[in-house]
């Protein structure tokens, strides 16, 4: 805890890498490409968790549990899909260990445990959900089905870093099933609202609602909704999506309902995940040179109160102070901690809350008894004030409130400063090396030339934002025409 | 939902599945002994996790997350957990599948991507852990470490049945790191006590807190302590067990750390569990020919309300009054439904909220507006009375204490009646045949005379009581002296 961090203009990622790990987030593991996520860390997820299933439960979804393992036959059935995951899925071919007759003390594979079908461990569930939802559905009022599973999935990625890419994550996913395509379109549609509400509301974290290209759609998807972030380095961060997967998946499952005329159609499909992912989008959007921060909604205490004192006398009293500012806060809602260690200096406790980003540090020393006062420090701006006693709990109650809004607001105006309309393919290249951020510009549709353009700048197409006002124009790459601006940029 | 349930006596097994599967708690999946736990099944589930999380939250533990997979290496470190669990483990060999050059539109495992160390997947995760935790210990000052998990953990089993052994379940499992031996016996007993308080409190289920004897003793440890309860078919169940784990694992994995004195010291551990195998316990311990029977603090709603009627005009009446009566009751905290679907007649609607436990059901019809009445069932009694509108929220809100007492009571009698004193293996036998349940006898202590009984009646001894009184006497088998009685029973 005792040396500096790396600072975000030395080397952004390796600030991010240090800060993960210095902050007690969380760790790698033994397991290649897995994360260990830290207490204070996962305290965090929680709260993220918490409110999403309060959002999801509050638009009528439920949550269930379904199967960790895929068996093969059912992970390949939706083409598309199982082309999309198959590079990069665990796959359990035993199902026992046995003494190692060659080494002593060791297992190994038991040979004749081998398993008839191989079983995928999920990369995500659509097979396995849709498999059984074509015993759940036979009519049109089985419909709709809105569930939700908070659920563990791994995909096998070669390049890993802590929350932004690890082999097995923690998410949610949401799989519905709708009688028309209109239901499930507004219901792929809901579900990206709501992340966008929580990623600002809730994240203090501005997004862009858009829909993905063809290229960079969800594998199995006719239609992928997205939020997209930007992060403090001018890279964009996806932070969650949602998908209208069409009868896709009701076809390769042959999941068929009598609708209101009797006659059978093929059910419609939604599905939308966010997951411990958003841990780097949130630490990439507000944190420091100084380590941690976080908004008051999402700290695992918003407060910490210090005690600064000599002798045990001081610490009685400083503690009788504290001990009322806490019963105050917490009858305000506010949550607390009071750092009453004696193992270590109040110079070591500041840099660690800072570090951790508590949002609020409340210190009291022998003077501030003396003076019937209370020096508060703010994590997001680093100012102090000092305060009387008994304007101490409203104080922090609206200054929660500010921090709350300053982050949003903060990470606001970067964004803001960083979309920046280009007409050239010179243009295009000196921004995004120059300055980065999301480059809004006129595209001709292809895939090609999408493919194009990353292969050769690395920016890809991160949404066509669902506000987009129609724009004659021609593309920046090709000169062919174009109906909209898309925005560019690179990416998580 | 039509058919009956086929009673407890006809085939007590039967009515489990039968009732799992129609209460639409849970069904079967495609993976061979991986269930699907369905919304209303995980509803309940999701009332136990977060009172069972706020009491661990209060002992002073937090949560973490740690990887699914156990490398091969780490897995077989302690010597005894492995040979345990090794039998029954999913192992995943490969990291990707391809197209199958034989078979178009399938997949294969690829050969080329074999993994250099075969991967567990955690059938429990002391090794991961206790390999972290070799990291984060150095000094007493590190201790305790108090962590908690929830997660997902499979076991191989042969033979499954919904929630009481599956192959894949869910689960939380606590791991605690300790500088003396009494601090972590302290612990285990600790935890033990918190899911007995949990059982009885929450869930309406009596247990008997004891020790496991050391053939049945969790496989690394020490010492294992459980709570054990007895379902109506007189078998026991194991409800969750609290380990001593000693410096097992800390020697596997060399954890050691400097004590006061500046020693170095292996650190001393625990673990304890309990999984969604609660929910078979609960479910057998309540439910009846009927269905299902909930304990209020886990129903997904507590109160359901049919309207009667026949036209539109006696609806809207009655949905006015029923509109009154849940904002009551939501204001006393009560969870309530309103059952207005059009799809069904009030006896199927009756016949469903019975089968799936609702506690209370409130009844209006046309007459109930002329009198200003309400009929009120009892779910768990199945009795009715006609309550004035102006009582409902009150005699609702003490029925559900009422009933909450009552199922607590009922297993407490049924259990009460079922512990039988025996002194002679005659008697042993008779009683086990013809009335099942606790049987208290005394044993010399030996395996040898444990395996012996446990093959000649398939009862195992359940636990040592903590509450033993010390009582001279000899082996109910061998005639050898014992110093006390232990309880025998057949167990799920």
């Amino acid at each position: 805890m005792s040396k500096k961090l790396t600072t975000r203009t030395e080397d952004y990622s390796k600030w991010y890498n240090e800060l993960v790990v210095k902050a007690d987030l969380a760790e790698n593991s033994a397991v290649r490409g897995c994360m260990v996520i830290k207490p204070y860390g996962y305290a965090i997820w929680e709260k993220m968790q918490a409110e999403l299933d309060r959002m999801f439960k509050e638009t009528g979804h439920q949550n269930a549990y379904f199967p960790l393992f895929v068996p093969k036959s059912l992970f390949e059935a939706e083409e598309k899909n199982a082309e999309g995951f198959a590079k990069e899925c665990a796959v359990v071919t035993h199902y026992r260990l046995q003494a190692d007759p060659d080494k002593p003390g060791k297992l190994r594979v038991d040979p004749e445990a081998k398993l008839e079908e191989e079983l995928v461990v999920r990369p995500t569930s659509e097979a396995i959900i849709w498999n059984t939802y074509r015993n759940w559905i036979q009519s049109y009022r089985d419909l709709p089905i809105l569930i939700n599973q908070w659920a563990n999935v791994v995909r096998w990625e070669m390049r890993t870093r802590l929350f932004l890419r690890t082999a097995e994550f923690l998410w949610q996913e949401g799989h519905t099933a709708h009688e028309t395509k209109e239901e499930a379109l507004k219901e792929a549609k809901l579900m990206n609202n709501v992340y966008a509400t929580f990623a600002e509301n809730f994240m203090a974290m501005p997004v862009i609602q858009g829909v993905k290209t063809e290229s960079e759609r969800f594998a199995g998807a006719e239609e992928t909704f997205c939020i997209e972030a930007l992060m403090q380095d001018g890279k964009a961060l996806q932070a969650g999506t949602s998908h209208f997967l069409g009868q896709n998946f009701a076809k390769a499952f042959d999941v068929k309902f009598a609708n209101k005329e009797g006659k059978q159609d093929y059910v419609w499909a939604t599905s939308w995940g966010v997951s411990t992912r958003l841990m780097g989008a949130l630490i990439m959007t507000h944190s420091d040179d100084n380590g941690l921060v976080l908004p008051p909604t999402l700290a695992p205490y918003q407060v910490v109160i210090v005690p600064i004192y000599k002798n045990e006398d001081d610490l009685n009293a400083i503690s009788k102070v504290a001990n009322g500012i806490q019963a105050d806060l917490r009858a305000k809602g506010i949550s607390v901690k009071y750092d009453d260690r004696d193992t270590q200096r109040p110079g070591a406790k500041f840099a660690q809350h800072e570090l951790q980003g508590v949002p609020l540090r409340l210190a009291i020393g022998p003077k501030d008894l003396e003076n019937g006062t209370v020096e508060i420090a703010r994590r997001d701006t680093l100012t102090k004030e000092i305060v009387a006693l008994d304007k101490v709990s409203e104080t922090v109650k609206s200054l929660l409130d500010a921090i709350q809004e300053n982050l949003f607001k903060r990470a606001f105006d970067y964004r803001a400063s960083h979309i920046t309309e280009v007409d050239t393919f010179d243009e295009f290249k000196t921004v995004l090396e120059t300055k980065g951020g999301f480059i809004s510009a006129h595209w001709d549709g292809t895939n090609e030339t999408e493919a194009k353009i990353k292969e050769l700048t690395k920016a890809t197409i991160r949404c066509i934002p669902l506000d987009n006002k129609p724009e004659e124009g021609v593309c920046v790459f090709t000169g062919k025409p174009s109906k909209g601006r898309v925005l560019f940029a690179k990416a998580y």
